[in-house]
C-alpha cells in the first residue's frame, strides 16, 4: 500500500482539488491521509520539511510534491 | 467512466507530474488521454478554452482544471 498526504488549510480552492483527488486517486493501491493546516498547525513544519510550498498539496511517499492549483502559500497558512 | 486530459509539453516537470498521476490515477474508473501539445500545437486553443493557464494539467469531465506543478505557461508553450 502506498501512502500520500493531502496538505490543505480549508480555503475553497484547497477543498475542491480535495474532492477531485479522491475521486480520481486509486484507494485500494494509496493510502491517503488528509492533514488541514489550520486545524494541526504543529504538521505546518513537516510540510514544510516535505517540500510543501503551498497548499493544496499531495506529499508522495517517494518524496515527490505535487502542488495542485494553488490556495495559498504555507507563508499565508501560518499567518 | 469518466473522462480526463492530461495537457503537457514534455518538459521534466511535465514527466514527473505524469508519472506521479498515473500510478495514483483509478485507471478503472477515470480514462485520461495524454496530449503533448508540443506535438500536438492544433490542441492548445481546446486547453486555452478548458481553462488550461499552465502544463502540466489534468482537465476532468466535470470541467474543473488541476495545474500540478508548473513546467510553463501556455504562452511559453505557444513560444
Amino acid at each position: 500500500m502506498k501512502k500520500a498526504t493531502f496538505y490543505h488549510a480549508g480555503c475553497p480552492v484547497c477543498v475542491n482539488a480535495e474532492q477531485e483527488l479522491l475521486n480520481l486517486i486509486d484507494t485500494s493501491k494509496v493510502q491517503v491521509e488528509i492533514v488541514h493546516l489550520g486545524e494541526r498547525t504543529e504538521k505546518i513544519s513537516n510540510a514544510e520539511n516535505e517540500g510543501v510550498k503551498s497548499v493544496p498539496a499531495l506529499v508522495l511517499d517517494n518524496g515527490n510534491v505535487l502542488h495542485i492549483n494553488h490556495g495559498a502559500t504555507l507563508k499565508e497558512v501560518k499567518g
